[in-house]
């Protein structure tokens, strides 16, 4: 019997962490994959993903646009409640044996309700893992709501077992961030018109002579403080006018605040070395990121796909406090000298070894692997 | 500094078993009581909670209705959808200091995101304890999204630590329906004109021969049995002809069967003993329990409320499996011959000494006192 | 080209009335035929015109689950609001080149709106007719949305171009719902089963004899009415004793205080020959009503349907008003001795001649050639 | 008796349309305003008017994010679905005796169903015109929906009548927007801070000198040629050189294209003479328009409060098509040659004298005048 796995796509670094999975479910001949986009992955502003998802041979069965404009904590709740009435609609539509949600963004909540309120086996990647914010919150929620677990690391299995679940259903099948890691320095090559494919507004520069990647999403927990942080980011990277590509932030509560504030920045100050984009094909991003002489912001991926890169980061502020790292990683907070500092000593510092705290690049066939063949139940019970 | 706390009620249940809380609060010099009720209580086929909440004092701040007709699951997960995107709204306009869910009704968790996403504190009453059917993922769901956890048991204050709460966030408060439990028998007088005043079709019985009280909800994980369920129920009543008060169940998905189960038993078969009650004040309910020979089917009342009134006990199937139980239950499966043995055992039982283990009926205002003075936060982490 | 017709299917009289449209598209060459089945034609207490939908061979597209509970206005407004959301997210997967909607319920103006605000041409169905209630507002706005209109008559024609329509695109076709009556007395035989199939509650007698149909909505403008409306109708059917089939109403503002007012009414009075159906496919139901005596109530069947069938008609009450009527009905006021004065007069009139006021029961062929054949646009203006 | 009337605000420039009849009500002694803020009029990107109005003094009674983002035609659809749900909620607990919607943007749909469906008498501002694009349908939808219409000109009050309205329940009031343009030149002093004051991009100039004002919104149903359509604009500005104002377009589909469209002309054109705005209080706008040599683009404001106030205009394409002008208007094709033309020829032209097609500037009085003293119902029939 084939399975027919549902996997919902909400975003585009999630696209970016579960793409390995959704190749290793398409060709695996027990199973039938099911893509239903969602969110931020249907919208343009934030990098559109639905296109590049369709461009890269993937079929998409539904679209759910859900996001209510204000990117405030009300709006980002009442996304989630749009997310979740359709979801049920579509899942009680698409009839699948698994649904499979990732990781812990906000709106992944309304999925995880979907399909454990239609008794459909819940299937949690990365759960297990600590760090601030709401995300904190949602990603132990999933996982309460879920009926099986796969997870990135040994630790995060400890976590998972300790919250109650059983042990039969979790396993370390390392993160698929880590394979798309893998696969970009496999073959490590940037194409030669990167600034043209991918247009952004900046300068255009060699990126043979060591260049930073900033990536800073607003905190939603610290919600008003949004345009103070990425201000001071925005200084320290001014002040060490050292190239620089800036990736726009996800959408989230204070998305809005930082766009504005990068804008207001950029109106009233000269940034004559850095090149903002947008979007980019995962590959090519982590590619970016493995080239780079740091990276500086608290993106996950600085924490995660970087541990496994051996790539010098810069990790600022809360948001990723909690989350198991690697050697790779300076904590610094919201202050533009300890970050100027912190940048300094990392872009001398060089690459390191590779670290498999996150996963060996691996995991999407052993996802796979159990998707096909592990018993999927939808009834569980806290093992205490 | 006065704290707005706002209260959520979804089901005439609920009701019961918060409504000393609310008094408690409504009373407190130091809070401000905020009432939002939602969901089956404003439905006249569940009993018109909404009603019952005005006539007895409180004030209804708000009203949300979001309960789609079609008692299936793809209803009960878009119910709470749209649940979850008007309580934002709500809590947005309300700004409460602190949000009250109880228990583990699908729909609470509505109310648990809307909160969390405010960030606004999210208090639980009556987590960390374990049952059986989607109850199960939705409470501990609700625990990892809630900052402060108000639980009836000491076992049930060690299952929430070892899921990784603080164990400063947690307190044994006892559960407050235990409080209406204990207010009732303080005065355990039942109206001369009950049948009369809450009317109900039936016979008119003397409550004073002794009689048993019937509550059978649907599981909702065995969605399609939920229509033979009832009828096993249905035949054993039938066969005893022991002089029977039934309540018709909650919302939920699979009601629809149990009522269309119980209109077409009537039909076909005369039940000569049986008069049924769609609502009733909760003290008025729970009286009716404590003069009853025993209380069958697979509501909590049976389990909790009875444990300290002492009432014996018919439970039957999985609904309540897993549940802490104290001397006054039986346990049976969906078969009538066993159900009618049960009943006939338990008829005969006689009423125990009460068991405290949900509580000792003085719950509201260690409630109401916690709520005015700890510490009130919406940032957590996993405690390992 | 092949063009996609969508159909959106909202309750069972609506089906009733299209039925032969949807078979004249499936059947034509040209048409494909998409069908979308929401609101209460999924509902099992509204007779579940899903599973008959499926049972007479169509293929459903998608299911949408939109009806709040509580039967009150809000609830009404609400279920439109969250029928468009999904709707919208429905045409834009099903891509139709039009969309088809029927005459005037309260929910079929988000299947317009919907329609209209996706560039999709909508073809009215019923348009320009004149009646009370919520009805006649909600016909004449999905007039104003609409690009086709296929009426029932030359007067419903020269009202919707007086409404400032453009004249080539109203087209009188006569109503659909006479194709169902005519098919129906073409081969007029009853099953000899009739109770036995179709269930319901009240004695069981030979239909030879002679019988009343009865059929009464609430009247949504008339909302707080509608208890002591029913009980008028219940009263005068009681005291005349006459044979009767009674049918439950549609959800609508008001269905809950209808459907009490039976319930309650049964309860406390003999009605000692009246049969209670819930549902009956349409064919058979105009097979009843063809061999009825009379047709009691307010429903549109009344002034219709039997307008063709020349069966004497009883209309109550304002629902019906303005309606252009045959020489078949009598109105009277919500009068219980008006009532049965009017029902005695109409048992002794006997069936008249068939009026083809509505149409002459050939419509189907007209409208799917309409729609194969005329050009489809979205750009309208008043034409004055 | 005083009367409660609920106002919603959807967008920035309907507030400014209505803002005059705020201040009425809030003023009359038998009126109590209740305002309800709704759509756009909440969003940051599209002017933040609920800022403005608390600003400006009134109280907001109500907030309800129902945009979702993505400005395409299924999120329209879609967020008219959720503001229709969620103003049902809002108006049944407001209680108003009577809701005013304005003109005929897309989501004001929303508000008359829910006003309709609750029973609740629906007053219209400014029906019975003609215009192309989507708004045409939803403005005479709405007219169907209303109890009340309170028209601009006597030339729409006919058509109103036409289309089947009772007369005794139209009213010929003007055009409120007229009194905030008579207002701004009862005073027609600009800021001398006015680029300090109200930001934006672009260079400062000297307003004496001259200068045009831009506003140019994509149409709904030509929804793929927007990015097309305001790169002609864009040329023909950059082109001739003049000194020019331009206002960034509402939240509507394709408002995105149009968004875009600016921002790579501004990447890739100099615009050395361009100064681009957000928003602004809508009586300095109109000061503005007031000096300005010329408005351009597809504004209403250009046909409207342009012909009170004498200022020549350049209207390009169909959005405004239908509607009734007076001689102050040139129509022009999206063609750069033509738009260029019709600036050029209207830069030289002159003020005009006032014309009163749309009001005289004291409507707000009569309105509020109505709104105390008319008969409000709810029950109305096709008058033909």
């Amino acid at each position: 019997m084939i399975r027919k796995i549902c996997v919902a796509i909400t975003a585009r670094p999630s696209y970016s962490r579960i793409r390995s999975v959704l190749s290793a479910i398409a060709a695996h001949p027990d199973l039938e994959l099911q893509l239903v986009v969602t969110a931020s992955a249907l919208l343009d502003r934030y990098g559109n993903a639905v296109d590049v998802i369709e461009r890269e041979g993937f079929r998409v069965d539904r679209r759910i646009y859900n996001i209510l404009e204000g990117e405030n904590l009300v709006t980002s709740a009442k996304s989630t409640g749009f997310g979740l009435a359709e979801m049920a609609t579509t899942l009680a539509d698409l009839k699948p044996d698994a649904m499979v949600t990732v990781a812990d963004r906000f709106e992944t909540i309304a999925n995880a309700v979907a399909a454990a309120f239609l008794n459909i086996p819940l299937v949690h990647v990365q759960g297990g893992e600590v760090t601030g914010s709401i995300d904190e919150k949602v990603r132990h929620a999933v996982t309460k709501l879920a009926d099986l677990h796969l997870v990135a690391s040994e630790r995060a299995a400890e976590r998972v077992i300790r919250m109650g679940e059983r042990p039969e259903t979790v396993f370390v099948t390392g993160c698929p961030s880590i394979d798309v890691a893998k696969a970009a320095i496999d073959d490590p090559r940037l194409p030669d018109d990167l600034f043209a494919r991918y247009g952004g507004v900046g300068p255009v520069f060699d990126l043979a002579g060591g260049y930073l990647v900033v990536m800073q999403h607003p905190v939603t927990t610290e919600y008003g403080a949004a345009r103070d942080q990425i201000e001071e980011t925005l200084w320290a990277v001014a002040d060490l006018g050292l190239p620089t590509l800036w990736f726009w932030p996800n959408v989230d509560a204070g998305a809005d605040a930082v766009s504005k504030g990068i804008r207001i920045f950029r109106e009233h100050h000269a940034l004559p070395a850095v090149h903002f984009f947008k979007n980019m094909p995962p590959e090519q991003f982590i590619r970016l990121c493995y080239h780079a002489r740091a990276i500086i912001g608290n993106s996950s991926v600085a924490i995660r796909e970087c541990a496994y890169l051996g790539v010098p980061a810069v990790n600022i502020g809360s948001r990723q406090s909690g989350r198991d790292r690697a050697a790779n990683v300076v904590d610094v907070s919201h202050h533009r000298d300890a970050i100027k500092d912190a940048i300094h000593r990392q872009w001398a510092a060089g690459r390191l070894a590779p670290d498999l705290l996150y996963g060996d690049g691996e995991s999407a066939g052993r996802i796979a692997g159990i998707l096909a063949s592990v018993p999927l139940t939808f009834e569980k019970r806290l093992c205490y």
